[in-house]
């Protein structure tokens, strides 16, 4: 184990976390391996492991520190039926508006558009997780589901493209309540298109 | 001159395209070179220059080839005033969905996303030219000229990421009738919201 440290060491892993942050950064998600990250945060790759459960996982940490993404989104989607679609929205501007969550992310992004296998963990973590919890809180039938969830999708990569790669004015200098102004209704004109 | 090749060969343009096409492709947008095309092509680099005004010009000679993207979307927005959303989303998925046009097409969104050059190019391409079109055809009021294309970005992105990059279902296996039946109607109220 290098430069001294040990597991129980209690800012080992959060040193492992800024080291990765540095790496995903860098490298994008798929160029990092454990191994490098463990390298630059002086410590033994065994240790990663001990800490992480592999490169998602370690991945994972990188964007939720001090949250978890799934209950986050849960709280947030705590209103009205009829302002799930601001939510959403506005969950998506706070999660990246954050530059310390931003930064992995934004290699992540990097990565789906050069590899089919991030791509498959971003469409399955994005539609499978988060979405599906979207989708329930506003109830939307068995039946609408796939179709909403294929709407609803676009909405929220298109507003983190234009926002934060893209970079399209007035879009990205608004407020994140302005963006939630802007796009809620949309968003919830997507959930809620086959209401009776 | 190399390989005997002249200006006035009749394929020899179609033959730089062929080349630039398969460059940008592999290489990606920013690390594809006119000298780079020209080696590929078998042709001097000073043919290229001769055909095409630089690398922006030759990149979307690859992408028009037997049309100009202006005017095609502008035949496509010939529509009723209440059909112009359906016929926008029509018009990406058309383009897309033509493997010849989508592989540089995707060789610049993997640029997008590391470059922020190429990025400000897609944005002013985009927004500046495309969307303006179709700001002018539900004669959206000036003064919400900025906000509406701010809501129009991510459609168009977001499908296009959604679709041909993260493949998220049902949305990447739809034919372009579905997908301008799914999205026309959110384009739409995007255009359309501040209707009075």
């Amino acid at each position: 184990m290098a430069a001294g440290r040990r597991a129980g060491d209690p800012d080992t892993r959060g040193e492992i976390i800024a080291a990765a942050r540095r790496e995903f950064a860098e490298k994008g998600f798929d160029r990092t391996s454990l191994r490098g990250v463990a390298r630059a945060a002086g410590v033994d790759a065994a240790l990663v492991h001990h800490y992480f459960d592999g490169k998602n996982g370690l991945f994972l940490a990188c964007i939720q520190v001090d949250f978890r993404v799934d209950q986050a989104l849960a709280r947030a989607l705590r209103v009205p039926r009829d302002q799930v679609g601001s939510a959403l929205i506005g969950f998506v501007v706070s999660v990246w508006d954050d530059p310390d969550r931003r930064s992995p992310l934004l290699a992540l992004l990097r990565s789906v558009t050069t590899n089919a296998e991030v791509a498959a963990m971003m469409r399955e973590g994005v539609v499978g997780t988060l979405l599906s919890q979207v989708l329930d809180a506003v109830q939307v039938p068995a039946g609408r589901r796939p179709e909403t969830a294929s709407l609803l999708m676009p909405q929220v990569v298109g507003l983190i493209m234009s926002r934060y790669v893209l970079r399209v004015e007035p879009l990205a200098s608004m407020s994140a309540e302005e963006v939630a102004d802007l796009m809620g209704p949309v968003a919830q004109f997507c959930l809620t298109r086959h209401d009776a």
